[in-house]
């Protein structure tokens, strides 16, 4: 079976310009996409990110999400006949409430996560607090903090911690991109009739942060920020491989959508 | 001889609300003072800072800056009876283009910095390239990667690297405050009639950044940047000083400023 990628679409979220390109042309309103990775492989069903869960966005920001039944990761699925429960695992390229809302789904998923980004999220700093307001995938990591890789306090069955670059399944590959948050990953796939696809998660929004040499606003770590989205352009090179973008607004239109797909 | 310590006005700048204060509301231009601080010392005449050169900025960012010549360091220095070549002593707090403008025409001082400042401004990540943009007073420091603690590069006759909290004379003392910056100090000046003085430099803008628990949109390092804030209300607390802002547009009225002083 060649492995098939589908992105699902989730929605769209506003944000200041500034805020997704760091400190560019503030006081500008930006409606960009966000969108989750299906990954089918013969090894199983890879899912990377989940977008955002609209009741949480609501309460945090009324008016702000966009995003409607066939937006959700159940209702994106059934669109090429899936349920939550298919999912065999499920790849966060971090934390923050934009990529887990659709996690709490998928209850018979192992979850792969790397273990600076479980601890981040279990004991965010402050100023991050906001960005990991969605752990209801996992109720109860922020009350235990004694061995943040035990299975029991997660709501998914498994959940595996990981560090480095891994390949998780033939041609399936988490590559480190920190910055963003302390423990980002981007997702590269291997394809029998395209181009490599790179999925750079939030280490890239878009063309134009490359553009305009601006990460995201958000970040912990802005030096590491920028050699991450250094690293994003050379692993393109290096594997002749596309780079997706995890919300940009003028590529969007341009992507293959569920139930379409690309192998 | 009891210690003075005078703020000579620089002018003002304007930036972003959301630069200013992280990511906070963005769209809105806020002017904000710019400042030097003289201590004169029995042992010494400390300037903490040197405000912005007109032409570097203008040449950066027409129309932004303002300055008179009586807020360049040779015309507030002369407000007191002073000249440049009065001063003893160059503390920065770092070495962004705003808080080093004047070092040029200090040619009789020592220069004392923080070892990861001069590195930093030597070499500086290229999202911090503008804010290094002032190197007037050390000319050939970026062409000299060798030893950076060496004086014959410099401007100024003698320049001293140091590292941790230093007392560089009684009752003078700089705090390391990074994140805004890898070597930045924030400076206590202890007085014989009045509570101590911390001038917090950029590690923290404003009292609105304490309120807002908004450090600055331009830093390296954000962790330490909130850290750093921490530690600053922590001193003022532990030494019962009050904190003098370095950015901060509402408190500015109320200071004292040169030829009037603090003693």
């Amino acid at each position: 079976m060649d492995t098939k990628v589908y992105l699902l679409d989730g929605g769209s979220l506003e944000l200041d310009h500034s805020q997704l390109f760091w400190g560019r042309s503030p006081g500008r309103r930006v409606r960009f996409p966000v969108y989750s990775v299906l990954v089918e492989h013969k090894d199983g069903r890879f899912l990377f990110d989940t977008g955002f869960n609209k009741e949480v966005f609501d309460a945090l920001n009324p008016g702000n999400a966009q995003q409607t039944d066939a937006q959700t990761i159940p209702g994106a699925l059934a669109l090429i006949g899936l349920a939550p429960r298919d999912i065999t695992h499920v790849l966060n390229s971090h934390y923050h409430l934009d990529h887990v809302g659709g996690n709490k789904f998928c209850t018979c998923a192992t979850t792969v996560c790397h273990k600076l980004e479980l601890e981040a999220a279990a004991n965010p700093e402050p100023f991050e607090a906001r960005g990991y307001a969605d752990m209801s995938f996992a109720p109860h990591l922020r009350r235990t903090r004694t061995d943040l890789g035990a299975a029991d306090d997660i709501y998914t069955p498994r959940f595996e911690c990981v560090t480095g670059d891994q390949e998780i399944a033939k041609g399936v590959t988490l590559f480190e991109t920190p910055g963003h948050t302390p423990g980002h990953y981007s997702l590269m796939v291997r394809l029998a009739h395209r181009r490599p696809m790179i999925f750079t998660g939030d280490a890239c929004y878009a063309q134009r942060s490359i553009d305009l040499g601006a990460i995201s606003g958000s970040h912990v770590d802005p030096r590491a920020g920028y050699r991450s989205m250094q690293r994003l352009q050379d692993l393109a090179q290096e594997h002749d491989a596309e780079l997706f973008f995890s919300h940009d607004g003028d590529a969007w239109p341009n992507y293959v959508k569920a139930p379409g797909y690309y192998c």
